[in-house]
């Protein structure tokens, strides 16, 4: 390829002459983060280079340094990114004053519309988290435990409300029900034959049987009622 | 390293002097197997060389040659060993003449528990499947699929005893409960705060209350009353 990037061009010129840099332009910058993305999903992380993340997007390597310090760099952005939304989109409804049993729908279904609309970042996080330093992993985790604890909370709180099993262990139940909807990842396709909303619906209907007192399932009138009631 | 290996030298020897090689030694194949296992686990199947396979079994890396031609020979044994392993032990469980709910808490028990025993394998095949070539991957994919096809027979038998929801999409409910189940990899470890029995009992209670039927609920006095009968 031959050198006739701008960035490559105006990185190299500002350093020469001892001009301020100009930062990186932050469209350019999530481009390349998106094709960086991309590259990972399809080959992993390990197999990606910086060298094909600049080919990608058809710029210089030596102008990605521009950006990014390092290839983990990248990974951090794109990890980050998707955490960031996560908490954003979906912690606030897990906090919501509404009875437990209609959070626990409403995170499962905010959950699953998140996964499926950032489905790249999401698979990467899940997939590539411990290539990350143990430093940006520790800054990370502090905000995953923040979903985590959100989950955990709803699970509390219907315990307390009385329809929630008391039987149940609030922290083995929130990492496999967290398990459940993570793993469509590995298998959700946009070509595949269930719409996202009815693959929310599936899914709580799943997870509410799972945690349901039986004093809820008699106030319902059954379990089968109990998630009409709350699904429709 | 020095060109001492004893393999090296059989290998070499026996081509030069046009005797009939000697097969590998299953034993010290099986060895290395492992240590190429334990390297993927660690580092990532991309992020493994033949070379590294070499080092940490301590034999020269044409030596391997003699046992695989490719690094994914490697890959394809590892999960080829895991997926046959699981057929041979879960799949018999599945098909069993009991009642589908009592087959349904054996199922999911047997297969935390090989998880936990193969976990390196498991946890390989879970995410580096896609790494094989797709010829293997459609020779491993019709066990898988007879796998599936298990856990999904024990389902339909359920709706058709009447003690499985009969709303219950069969095909994603196969899929999410697989996907619980296997995220374990991504979280399980052997010193952690729970055992394996009372995971796999956990695993059960949670799933049982996403398939039954108000029938079954009612016939045993209540969710909580159902999963003690089952579980005990």
């Amino acid at each position: 390829m031959a050198d006739t990037s701008s960035e490559a061009h105006e990185a190299r010129g500002s350093s020469k002459r001892g001009r301020p840099r100009r930062g990186p332009d932050p469209e350019r910058f999530q481009d390349i983060v998106d094709a960086a993305a991309k590259l990972m999903l399809d080959n992993g992380y390990s197999a990606t280079s910086i060298q094909d993340i600049a080919d990608a997007v058809g710029i210089l390597k030596g102008s990605l340094y521009h950006y990014v310090r390092s290839k983990e760099d990248f990974l951090y952005r794109i990890i980050k990114d998707v955490y960031d939304a996560a908490l954003e989109e979906i912690v606030p409804i897990a906090k919501s004053d509404r009875p437990a049993l209609e959070r626990l729908v409403a995170f499962v279904t905010a959950h699953v519309h998140f996964s499926i609309r950032h489905l790249t970042g999401f698979t990467i996080q899940i997939r590539e988290f411990d290539r990350l330093s143990p430093e940006r992993r520790e800054e990370i985790t502090a905000g995953g435990d923040v979903y985590v604890d959100a989950l955990r909370g709803i699970l509390q709180d219907g315990q307390e409300e009385g329809v929630v099993d008391r039987e149940l262990d609030v922290r083995f139940t929130t990492v496999a029900i967290l398990g459940e909807l993570n793993y469509l990842t590995r298998w959700y396709s946009p070509t595949g034959p269930m719409a996202p909303d009815e693959m929310a619906a599936r899914f709580a209907g799943l997870i509410l049987g799972s945690v349901v007192s039986d004093k809820a399932v008699k106030a319902a009138g059954g379990l089968e009622k109990l998630r009409q009631d709350l699904l429709s």
